[in-house]
């Protein structure tokens, strides 16, 4: 069976840029093309040269793409020539192998955003793509608006892109801009539009996410014989967002009735690469990565429920829609308070602990974790905290050190220099070996800033564990993560925390308490223990 | 035309409680089912009573609905009669109108996840749907994995839900547990169940996001024929979340080809109140609510794009699907233009202050809320803080009084019982008309349990005002919520305080440091500065 073709189209360095907040530069740009061109996307939509600096500085400076690098602009304006328009002149003289150019193909917004008739309006398409394709560059025409337009005048909104199609564009993309169109009109237009001539393999879908249905929007052009999709990694664009190529990739290749159907640039290599270039995106845009994002999410193959999660241990595919290792994702099961006894056996071999299915600690310990949860603890996302709890109740943790009483001072006051200052104050004593120690640290930073409470108490928490010293010296903390919940009829404050040490570990734990700094404190500690318990040596501690 | 009467059935409750890091505690699933009921949902899934503490405590405790509330269960094992199972009688006990069960309809879920015989399963499904209709309740029988089971054995997979329909289920509602069943398959297989003769008055559809299709797949049932539609507020839920009915509610209400055709509970009135309680529901989670979410989203209509926020100016229809004031949300345009500017004037004639369009202070008041939002302040709900800036800007704040400094002690050690407490004590000094006043307090309550520094903080700053005290005497905190966010290159601590009077008036300050300590100090001087504000005779201040 002969493949058909389809071709992916990216947009995040253009309508991604959109996305409230977000502004690439240059040097980001030239990242994301190089991580898009590895994955195998078809074309790679840079920005618009000439509309901002950063657009014209990243044509410039573009790496050598296998996908076509393409540049961005709008169709001519009325009263001048396509060769006279120095905005489109700007568009080509980024010097890209494509152009894809944006014009309006709604009647409304050629009468009321651009106040011209609607045969100069296909006249302008017409000459734009015709000046593109004499210069030799492959040339796309994005057909603005053309569902709304479709549905409000189909003649006109077909006369438009058949302008563009008859002048030699090598892609007519049909655009829902508003992203108002649902998938089931999407699908119906686009069959109409091939059986109005224009063959599906000239037709792209551009979709936006104003109801949650950019991606079905997309398949059901696909479905209805369009073959270049558009979209942008992790869904950024415009409002909602676009079409968002991260879900559309693995459905598209590992989805029935798709999977196997189409030639594509994407390799199976590439597919399990896919997790980590969502997360390398949002690492470059300082986002916090979406959990629950399909396939790529820190939860799209977490299985939280009791009942799923002992199904899965039986087999995977009860639960799973797909092996996340094709998309370089993992399997997660999460301790909760809905959790079975064959899941917290799980989570236990995780932590290296392996607990014979009837020993009388597994019931304490869930007993002891529900307990927990209700005074407003979370497992979830506190593993090391989860471990430690559950070391105890196994009798496997050594009590390394004991905390005899701590201090912490806050005071803002005038500096000598008549402005107002903070800075924090931490004592902790400790008894270590028999052996009480005091250690003091204060809240300033190495810049002069006072980093807070929490981080003077890290500090002398830290800075003498006599024997258990050395094993603590490379950890720190990472993140800090701050809620209040209810802890029976009160509410308390819960503390996450994330700390990581040089061998790249990377542990959370959790503290609780009405008092913020009393929770912290417990969570630091909590992150200290676990540390000494991975350090093989320093586990020949003093017995509980 | 008559409308059919289409069922909106919630269960963030329960699937939305599946969401990695969500636990609910009672008191908040009682106010997350009142906002349920106030905007018009069918019926409310609370939970598994009998599964987790929490849940059980929740049915005790629920309000009185409008709402059919429904407890959630599975069927019968084997071996038992429904009479005798316990887990299936703990559900019961709940005593709700309405009670959901989840049951197999895949026949390799039936043999290797339960281990029993096909006609075991159909056996279990009919006689705990006789059961629960025999105690006239209202059954719902939720067919779990039904795609994928009907992909494989269509026949067996409809055997299983005739079951329940001949027992008396009213609902039948096929679920995509896995979520990996695309929108035109759930269509086609819907569409095949009512041809089997289930009919589609007595469907339901439940969805899962794991293709990013939810909403869709929900949408290619309703219009295969299913009459009640699942999901959850927000799209909270397993693994990458339910149909979100957040986005499904206003499609269905608004959009072609659903506006009008359906009956449901909810009013024009409730629907303008959605974004409300989108955005109370991440409030009670403390989570950031997600900008780009459809309709709700605090980006669904920002118009970043120079071509796009002009064409709005003209006309808001060339951009924008739907007015999103249908919704309770609105209109974003960058702060930089014309009407960045009138929205400002807006949001300042909301607080009392009729400001000119071309005072010079408001550029000045744009820029400094664009530079503390770069420090990681928000004012979106921070009303009261951003009227104190606005009006200091105005020169509108009297300076009340002056805060020299303070010290914040907190101290864990040993009590004479040789038992661990903590301690917080605060010590504020602050200026009133001339007069130095120092005030002491501790963070002890009424019954002897430590609240923290904050709440030291909080009374000792509101102890000795001077000829202030009378007004800020009724005032008291009412909420905390503190959030770890980025300002500038490094991570702060954003808190955000909410405060009532006596008189019903309910306020919120925001407060920004690395110290978290210092970020609720300046929160809490906000919130006393804005009732001192709104205090007639005490606005006869000092000079600034």
């Amino acid at each position: 069976m002969t493949r058909e073709r389809l071709f992916l189209y990216d947009t995040t360095l253009r309508d991604g840029q959109q996305t409230q907040g977000v502004s690439f530069s240059t040097p980001e740009k030239i990242r994301i093309s190089r991580a898009l061109d590895q994955l195998g996307i078809d074309y790679i939509e840079g920005g618009w040269p000439g509309a901002n600096p950063t657009d014209s500085a990243f044509f410039d400076a573009a790496p050598p793409t296998r996908a076509t690098m393409t540049a961005f602009g709008m169709t001519k304006r009325t009263g001048r020539s396509a060769e006279n328009d120095d905005v489109l002149a700007a568009v080509l003289n980024a010097g890209t192998n494509a152009v894809c150019i944006v014009g309006k193909t709604h009647d409304f917004h050629v009468e009321t955003a651009l106040g011209i008739t609607l045969d100069e309006n296909t006249e302008n398409i017409a000459q734009s793509i015709a000046h593109i394709t004499a210069q030799e560059r492959e040339a796309i025409f994005d057909a603005e608006h053309f569902f709304d337009g479709y549905r409000a005048n189909p003649a006109y909104a077909l006369d438009a892109i058949r302008a563009a199609h008859d002048a030699g564009a090598r892609w007519i993309v049909l655009c829902d801009t508003n992203g108002g169109a649902l998938p089931t009109e999407i699908g119906r237009i686009t069959s109409e539009v091939i059986a109005a001539g224009i063959p599906g393999e000239r037709l792209g879908i551009h979709t936006h996410n104003d109801t949650e249905s950019a991606v079905a929007g997309a398949l059901a052009a696909v479905d209805a014989g369009a073959r270049q999709v558009q979209g942008t990694l992790n869904g950024l664009g415009e409002r909602c967002g676009n079409a968002n190529l991260t879900t559309l990739i693995p459905t598209l290749l590992l989805k029935e009735p798709y999977a196997g159907r189409f030639e594509t640039g994407i390799t199976r290599d590439a597919l399990a690469g896919l997790t980590q270039i969502s997360r390398q995106l949002d690492d470059i845009l300082n986002r916090i990565p979406m959990r629950q994002a399909p396939y790529v999410g820190a939860s799209a193959f977490a299985h939280k429920a009791g009942l799923h999660a002992s199904a899965i241990l039986k087999d995977p595919a009860t639960y799973e829609h797909i092996d996340p290792a094709l998309v370089g994702n993992a399997r997660v099961i999460p301790m909760s308070n809905q959790a079975g006894q064959s899941n917290l056996r799980r989570r236990l071999a995780e932590a290296g602990l392996e607990v014979a299915r009837d020993d009388p600690a597994l019931p304490r310990i869930l007993e002891r974790i529900k307990e927990r949860e209700d005074q407003g603890y979370t497992y979830d996302s506190a593993q090391a905290s989860f471990e430690l709890l559950a070391r105890d109740e196994l009798g496997l943790l050594p009590a390394f050190f004991e905390v005899k009483r701590y201090k912490v001072t806050v005071e803002r006051r005038k500096n000598k220099y008549d402005r107002m200052v903070s800075l924090s104050e931490a004592v902790v004593v400790v008894k270590v070996d028999g052996e009480k120690k005091l250690s003091v640290s204060e809240s300033m930073d190495e810049s002069g800033s006072d980093r807070g409470p929490v981080n003077a108490l890290a500090k002398a928490l830290a800075k003498d564990l006599g024997r258990y010293q050395g094993a603590v010296e490379d950890m720190h903390l990472v993140d800090f993560k701050v809620r209040i919940t209810q802890g029976g009829t009160e509410a308390v404050t819960r503390v996450i925390i994330d700390s990581e040490d040089r061998q790249g570990r990377r542990w959370s734990t959790v503290g609780v308490s009405a008092n913020i700094v009393d929770a912290s404190f417990d969570a630091l500690l909590d992150a200290i223990n676990w540390k000494l318990v991975r350090e093989g040596d320093a586990a020949q501690a003093q017995p509980a």
